[in-house]
């Protein structure tokens, strides 16, 4: 295989990471994220949020999303999600096992609106259902769209006003915030959402999302919920030298928005093409509509991954671009795409 | 602070895994502990323990001791510890928060033994109580103690004839397994217990631990489990290339060793000087009964750990040394002793 | 208020129990359904189910509906619903709390077909997702619809070959029993699902639900899983005198067939004054569509529960009768409709 | 059989309940104990503790205590309990089913005092370890204690300087108010503790605990948590009348004081025969330490309880009276165990 477009954690991490592991590894420090990195990860986090929040730095996505929801929420409190979001569609029960249900909306294209949570509001059955208390969003979303401020701003005020605490899932969030639609900004997103989290994972480290908590209720005894769910990292050096590193001089958005425009190529060549997009996305995932035959005879020299069947010819494939890929390899791609054409 | 002996994670990773990160890092490889260096170091595993066991890697401990254990209780079965044993008294609750009771038997030296758990199998009031089914032991133990081939061999018949599951925390494993009185090798274990692991974060990885399931029954359906859990790791690769790394040419425990012998230089040294050990210890820890003046002068240049009031002018004290605790340190730390006293 | 068609449990028990709960008051048993009642009511649902079916007596449906379903699901693993299910729009998160996603399917009249599970099974992802494990039918459902013995069978067959657990809740079984369209009987449905329950509450009962289990591996154990979850009550005879009561000479499918019969009436009339039904009901439950102006002159004297707002001046109305509602009340109710019209 | 001591739950209920049962059996009413019966059992609950407390009737206790301590627990919160209490040693791990670690305190009498508790709040390991937040205490105890006026107010005293949620748990509480030793009435049960239920089931109901919540943060959504957890009971009725008849005109505590009056007459009796007694209790519960002949002689006539091994001669035995347990059978009893010696 000449390479492999099936997600954006193929690599390993950006060397610059590789390098302060190396200079700092015999430097002793405090476990459990009281070290050093870790701080100075933090204070680059509320200098670039402009806030005093909170910051967690923990091993994987799913295992953030089940400590952040399951910290604050009441027994019978549950969360709302896009049927496409993250949590309802692909963490195999993580937030169900903590005992709380995720609630569904359908939206076409991954975002969740006032309008699409507010149904969930009005249930005339009192205790004999489950309260909507949090509200789960991904920027990125799973399909690759992002929300602008208006978005972001009504759904903070709509939450606010029907005291639900707004979580958004920044598994790309870095890519978001570099996509050329993007108009927010890490202060707006901490003023405008109760906890938030920036991916590192997907964005150049090897592991570590940074969850950031502006909201004060929800930071008192979050490393109790850390520890019990396994979340509380012995070497907390490990994610702290990583966010500290990508954080300064936008490292970690200048990798986001490589890829971006790495998938912002293939998005062009497949209009030229004439190759319908199931969605516009702006930013590292593109998902065409390609006849399957194309999709067959391209697998062995690329990767990709089968996103939706749509009629007996064709099917809906999604690629997905990182910091990592080289720029040649995307063109050599495009060459191959038009000489099967 | 001249050095820290307060715990064995103060330091980072064994320099070759780092060298081993560089090589790789921009090698495409699979997600979900699919990729080669994953696969390598199941081999290697499957090769030391001389089975055919399936190997998990896992960021961190406590994440590893509530998947493994809710991944096979049914709601009501418990699991039994020792009182000091690291479920029941240093992972804020954990396992209960699976759904499971951990039941606590005392014991002095930290180690379980069938007469420990018998008691918790005669329960006359039948379904009104929970049913003990799996046994949690550590080795090393919690107090630097280690498990003799024969205490194994006899708590492994016991559980097989009480249908009980046998598994063994191993964070420290490889002190134990290098530890003078010791005569278990890793193919004992695998045939002794049901599920173990092999721990990384404490010997010279960055973090991880290899679980390794020996039991047919235990393996199936992991996934899902590692899955619901959030502790199945996008990039794999990660831990894969520490395990395989520490576990080629023995280095993992060439490192436990060294961390032994410096912790057998402490305790010499205590012995010497005529202060009590609260437990003898032949592992990396020692716990030594100091004057409280003493602990006091020297925790400005030397961490460590208090571990238990003994009277108004002593405490027990914990040193953890590591793979990575200089020998030149610990020579002048008992220089340092032997001149306060 | 003349009479509330609100709900089928409004009053109490039919006298007969009552008769027996005193004549039996001062007898001994043994407590936690191991008294003679309990036994001589399962001994005669054996016969009834022509069945060495498990029998367990619990107070209430969610409870039951709770019990039942954690009994068996492994973690990971989920109960797949018609969207209509009491388990997923009526139980307050009661299956999530016990760590369990609660699946939910689309269907017109509240019933569960092989086609509509079938999309829940074909999920490409793996561990990524959880496992449908079980599927919950209710017979009645919700909608007042009944199943046939073809839809039963095929849904059976369907279960078996995809190694589906079948459970249906009969919080309203009686009624299903004896609907019109009905040919079923509690030995087709014994061996046509995994565990099913005999609904009490709502068919003569003051409280009480008897599960019967027919699959021998859902057996086991289950008086533990009764206990933890509060479900075992000590006096187990109040509900045994109840079931034994109730099951002999078909007293509970008389009870139940005089709720049918009355609602029939309620159809036959709103038909007759050509008012459409939200759905073809045969059992206690009817769903006609009436002006919002008849509703709230009505409301006074009958009570009912709002079920759907249809358009601004018509809303669909629940009327639910019992084994306790009077015909001559039926037929009054229906005088008044007849003169508001 | 002539009569069992086994338990205090072997007989039906006071005939003044079923005859209210009887007389109001048609009379609809709301469920989910909204019922006049339920309100007006409220009403005198609040007259006899002097209090605007909420009250909550449950069917079954091991469900009282699993909804209560689980409503408002944070996931890392536990519950402790003396090691006799019931949610430690006797409800299949209900309360660890709902995520939270049960600790225990050792004591000699089933009691717990502040010094018992003190131990748990010293933790110095932070968020490594569970936080302490509720106590549990039962009275009468497991063992037939009971608290006097002066302990529960330290306790009391000790909790709300420390945080903690004060529960006791009344399966036997009528019982408690009426010994001989006891000065507590239920206004001060009410003003010393956040949360206490009143048992029915043990002290003439056929089922029911009345939970009586004084705290004002633990009203709150109450009947969510009810809900959720399967003990909402529909035809609240049932319980409503129970408790309404059983707590007028002192009834409840007439029966008590009978059964306290019984068990007092076989304390006197092994007195005056010189066995010892294992614990001195003046409720309804006796543990003679007898000749294990003797017992065995005993049981074909009269059902008790296998307590506690001695050694190879004697054991303790558990004799429980009741609400229902006959004077004469009580005399006869004595009569024969004379002949015996």
């Amino acid at each position: 295989m000449i390479y492999s477009f099936a997600n954006d954690y193929s690599e390993g991490c950006h060397p610059a990471i590789l390098k302060v592991l190396s200079e700092t590894n015999l430097v002793q420090q405090n476990g459990y994220g009281d070290d050093d990195y870790s701080r100075s990860a933090t204070t680059i986090i509320r200098d670039l949020t402009a806030s005093q929040a909170d910051v967690h730095l923990i091993a994987g996505g799913t295992l953030t999303n089940l400590v952040v929801l399951s910290s604050f929420l009441r027994p019978f409190e549950s969360v709302i999600s896009a049927q496409t979001g993250h949590i309802f569609s692909n963490e195999a029960g993580a937030i169900e096992a903590t005992g709380h249900k995720v609630e569904a909306a359908v939206t076409h294209d991954g975002k969740l609106r006032p309008k699409d949570i507010e149904p969930f509001l009005n249930k005339v059955r009192g205790y004999h259902v489950v309260r909507t208390r949090a509200v789960y969003i991904s920027n990125s979303t799973e399909l690759g769209t992002v929300y602008t401020k208006q978005e972001l701003t009504e759904l903070h005020t709509f939450c606010k006003a029907n005291d639900l605490i707004l979580y958004m899932d920044g598994a790309r969030l870095p890519m978001a915030l570099t996509a050329p639609s993007n108009d927010l900004t890490l202060a707006d997103i901490a003023a405008l959402t109760d906890v938030f989290y920036i991916g590192g994972t997907k964005c150049g480290a090897l592991l570590g999302e940074a969850v950031v908590i502006s909201n004060p209720e929800l930071k008192q005894d979050f490393k109790y919920h850390l520890k019990q769910r396994g979340a509380l990292t012995a070497k907390g050096r490990v994610m702290g030298i990583q966010f500290d590193c990508l954080l300064r001089n936008n490292l970690i958005f200048d990798l986001a928005d490589h890829a971006n425009r790495m998938a912002e190529k293939l998005s062009k060549a497949f209009a030229e093409m004439k190759y319908p997009l199931l969605i516009e996305s702006d930013t590292n995932q593109v998902f065409p509509v390609l006849p399957n035959q194309m999709v067959k005879h391209m697998q062995d020299d690329y990767g990709c991954l089968l996103w939706n069947i749509i009629d007996e010819d064709h099917s809906a494939v999604r690629f997905i671009t990182s910091w990592a890929t080289p720029e040649e390899v995307v063109e050599k791609f495009i060459s191959t795409l038009k000489e099967m054409q």
